[in-house]
């Protein structure tokens, strides 16, 4: 359904299950779904072609197989190799900032993809997947879903990304520090008494099944005013009310235009609005 | 009750049913209260005054009629020729943008207004109307409100306030960008349970009835504390905690005098506090 | 159990009830444990010492007696002589000012104690107890507790940190202005409700074990992970999520190392791991 | 020239010397260009007309008279009276707090403005002068010219623009501490080797005429781009380079088009391109 | 030199004057060194190679040829057509907004590269030279260089950087408003005198000669420092002291190791100190 | 002249050369008052005794002996015992980023002491003492000074406030990453040409009496303008121009009153204005 050549990604299943819905399907269930170097750099890459494909509108983001949405990272000997790598201790630590930034730039590409992204996890969900989840802009699970910022657990701060955007998406400072610093697993009533999950379905068939009807909804509205949308939020979560409020005026003043007039006239000739590709 | 004169705002009725409350009712009924560019303009210049009016300390903010807090904005064929008139095309949008940020002005006036609004919802409330809620400081609705964040719906994002200020007082961002981007009608217990509104009532007169009594409260209360405490809060949501202390410690050294003296003089003496106006 | 001279604090009660874990309480119950100028002083003492005390991970900070964690601030004619001495009207105030900061230094020494602190609430906990809770990392309250952000009952918007950091505790800012603006007094359900407390215990003897239970979980873990964990949210909730992003790069190049090969030494001899003091 | 009607501002001359070219002379030249309340409502009002009118690109400002660009504010009974009702301290406070709000929104008016704008000092140009012309964007003077920051020999910090803008427009800020703390009186060299001024010239006259120049040559620019060159340099000042760069890219993805056209095709034709007006 | 393959860059040359110096050259001098969208790409890349180069310590760069550092951007065909694509309205914008980016990105290249860089500047050096020259680190220049920020006369404001950084690096912002709003040339004299170049040489073989000299000075101290120096000073310019400072203190504890013990040991030896590479 | 106790600070003299006038001198000449943790800890109480002494209105800071300023930290066999107690790797850097951000806060007790202090620099002035005038508000330098940024040949970036603040008091940034990378020596011409000092004088004793003078001029104006300007200066330096605004009006709401009266009076009756202490 698309133009774009996506066959390149190993680590993922790509496909487009409805009209400008790309569904992304994290594939190596054998491994829990972890996450090597690989995995990271190809995930980066599939959301930045996303963003720029126009026949897509909206993405649904989960995880091959029955046990995991992810694992986490593989802590593999390449990684601790690519960690230690015989330098002295300084430049071995400069080494490991660029690591890092090139793996928060994998995550921060779900946020950064100018088209929502539907989360659905399942299963074990652990470390890696709740910065994933973060990033995303709608959050479903399923009722087994098992969720862990597991960081602390490997003897790190959480580093590419929970740390910054789950407090900014959950309710409560004092809830989201008590699973930072335990480690503990949380389950699907606690996620989304905490607004972390906006639904919780009883399958990962289900999930996917609400998250496909969800995407279509939205698929069928005008993308210049839901992207735009993904992007205002995500500007002004960061800002001052005043400044998100300019620069919404110079993007608006921008954007406002022909999906508007289809807009319009669809309501008035009572049909269903047709937008272009964006 | 007041010595300003509000009578030119004939959009709006304006009323003082208590010793420093303010009764702001949009009154366009027969069109769902919707507005144009007089009401917002008027809408602006009301909450500028009362802004200043020593004798106003809180102001209550509804919707006349049964129908309506108001439907948002009334796509007017005035509305499309100040969008399209006859410039080439940047010149268009320099004018759009003017257009924006005059209507942002007004929904921040709500914000600005040195005094807190209390937002009494009831009925369709759409569009703007989340726009305008979000701007006022406590928010009460009916149980048969129909919210809807609409500006998807006509081909644009919302640019007057929504996307900035819904998101910080909401619980959950995976839910906001959920009925951002679907643009659906959501009711009083969904808004509830998000922390939008802090209190249901079954009508909108009780409504009226619950927000005069919590405003009656809050009017015998010190004005140097309540305008400093919405001022603190406003002004520390956007910045570091610190620069929130900082900025705390020079304005309460500019605000605290006469009405702790009479607040504590009056826990001595048994008697209720009268303080100066403000 | 720790090396460092507490003795000198005698408005507090100091202990260590287990391993790594610090037991701080407020020791004035006969003043309903209210801070004058010595006792805010001496907390802001007893938190920097104890954040760099290797042998303290984790602080329960609690109040003494059966009656309240504290009723605040005790208004004092000492306070009185402090904000009015004889100065020029604006003389005065720039002392003010200066009294507002250093009495601001002492709550947000607990936000800067590089460890995790588990506030336990109960009885009496009004304006200055908000103030301290709110600078806390994890809350827990007992069900008789009653809250109140008094400050405007005596005339000042409050200047030492709950308008700073009570809304972005807490789900809804609706509510948050509410209890602001009319000083009531909300019990436990209600603090739980907007996750101001992530728990409710029965009794304040519950509350303080559960206080336990939680630090000695977090005693185990890695002090860096920790430590690192609550600095980094801490410096990514005031930023932008990029800057939080790029700092926490750098810190994680500074931070891992030992404690990350010790954590996966352990997981690989499943044994437990014992980290290092911080 | 102009269509918008500029007649009602008594305090100010207003003429129109060439095409798209405005100029604003203070004209108070019996007071020294002295500026009272309604001096600086009218400069408010006069560069928000401006900034509207499509027929102007370029704004010259100065003194009447041969003696003064400004001796600043006028220190009238109706000032005093104004800072100092009878009302209670704090509430006079907050009083003074507004009119030091309404009199910097003047001021800044003249950087909000969308065209640019060449100050053109001369003579006295005391206290008011430097923030006003602190504020342009251009900067004239003539040798004979006096400046000083004043405000401290009145006995308070400068407080409508001084202070923010003068460090950001001179090299040194060592230099510029020393003229705000003692309010001496500073030359026209001294001035230009700070950078304060970009240009020195002997007579008024001589600076009208250089202003003039000056003026129509951006005159003959594309509105679009000078005015889009002020608002982004303007707006990056503030910022990180990152995010002026941001901002950057969306107000050129509104503001680029039929003015470049008009540009290359007039460099191709050997033409003198002709832009619409804005 | 170095062991990066630099080879697929035909708009430059590359080449490695002495230890730990890379010169990239601007290659299109029969072009004016003009350059097209795989120009711009090219730089980005080669300045992504050197950043994590441990054989490149510091970077001259310069243009090919007699006449020209660069003349700007060529206003190809090609770039019309990328900009104007038979898209909708609204949709084209969307695609400038992305070249826009996707050249600042190069642009940043420059000052994001870890290593610091020397521009030489000489000849025609306009429009897109500015932007870049903004972002070294610093500026020599001949005496017959032609500076001219020249985006006003191809109606548009210039939006690769020199709005943002140029002001940040002059003296004068009545200058540099001068320059921009009216696209005027200007030489090496008043680049000098506002601080744009820190030195000028007659020649560009003297200008390659004085580069070459001060990079070998540079090249000689500690990767560590020089590199760390850089980083901090781009990151405080754009936050405050403090901000700025709390950065250092971790960057520091990151950073300081064996280069200061292998400079105090050198120091006390009385030899040069040989650094590791970076 | 002052009734603060500073006789505690045996590595500086401290005396009262004039009326509210304080001169600190660094006093080890046989070390080149290079700093070791005491100096630093005692020049830190220092400002802090000075910021709140109300006998004290303006500092001078110079250092004694004919041979230098400062020489710069001492390295001695503490300090390398400090940065390296034998704990591990990260352990040692988490105890380094405390020693830095310890230093840092004493060269920040200069820039925040509310009083404006004039640095004299003679003779050597090398590391730390760049740091330490760079927060200086006024700066004169004698002809035989030498200045350099030494840090970069030690092995490490500036920490302590040179990469904060240098750039924000100089011209050009192309002219500070020059001296900064390289380490090189500078003179007074340089420093001079560059803002970094605002007067070149023969002499230290003519220095010392150039800044007395000044200090002098000084100490007769408003201690409320004077040290509202430092405040508001440092505070708007690091904001926007709006924040700094609105910052301005709620200082000045605070501080104008009483010396503003005495200025008008004393105007009025030709006599000299005496203030209150401060």
């Amino acid at each position: 359904m698309s133009s774009v050549n996506y066959t390149q990604f190993y680590s993922f299943n790509l496909c487009f299950p409805a009209e400008f819905v790309a569904h992304v399907e994290i594939n190596r269930p054998t491994k829990l779904n972890a996450f090597n170097q690989d995995t990271w750099r190809q995930l980066r890459e599939i959301f930045h072609l996303i963003s720029v494909d126009p026949n897509v509108r909206i993405v649904i983001l989960s995880g091959a197989g029955d046990r995991a949405f992810t694992s986490g990272l593989e802590l593999s000997p390449e990684l601790f190799a690519m960690l230690n790598g015989g330098l002295d201790e300084e430049r071995a630590r400069f080494m490991t900032r660029r690591i890092i930034q090139d793996f928060q730039r994998s995550i921060s590409a779900i946020e950064n993809c100018s088209k929502p992204v539907i989360g659905v996890a399942h299963g074990v969900a652990f470390g890696l997947a709740v910065d994933i989840l973060s990033a995303t802009d709608i959050r479903i699970c399923t009722s087994d879903v098992r969720f862990s910022v597991k960081e602390v657990d490997i003897g790190l701060a959480a580093d590419i990304g929970t740390l910054q955007r789950l407090p900014k998406v959950v309710n409560s400072l004092s809830w989201c520090k008590d699973v930072v610093y335990t480690a503990r697993v949380f389950g699907a009533q606690e996620a989304h008494a905490q607004g972390f999950v906006s639904k919780v379905v009883e399958s990962k068939q289900k999930g996917l099944e609400v998250g496909l009807e969800l995407a279509k909804v939205i698929a069928t509205k005008s993308p210049v005013a839901v992207q735009g949308s993904k992007h205002l939020i995500n500007y002004s979560r960061d800002r001052t009310i005043q400044e998100g409020l300019d620069y919404t005026a110079t993007w608006n003043a921008l954007a406002i235009g022909k999906d508007m007039k289809d807009a319009v006239a669809a309501t008035l000739s009572k049909s269903k609005p047709q937008y272009g590709k964006l």
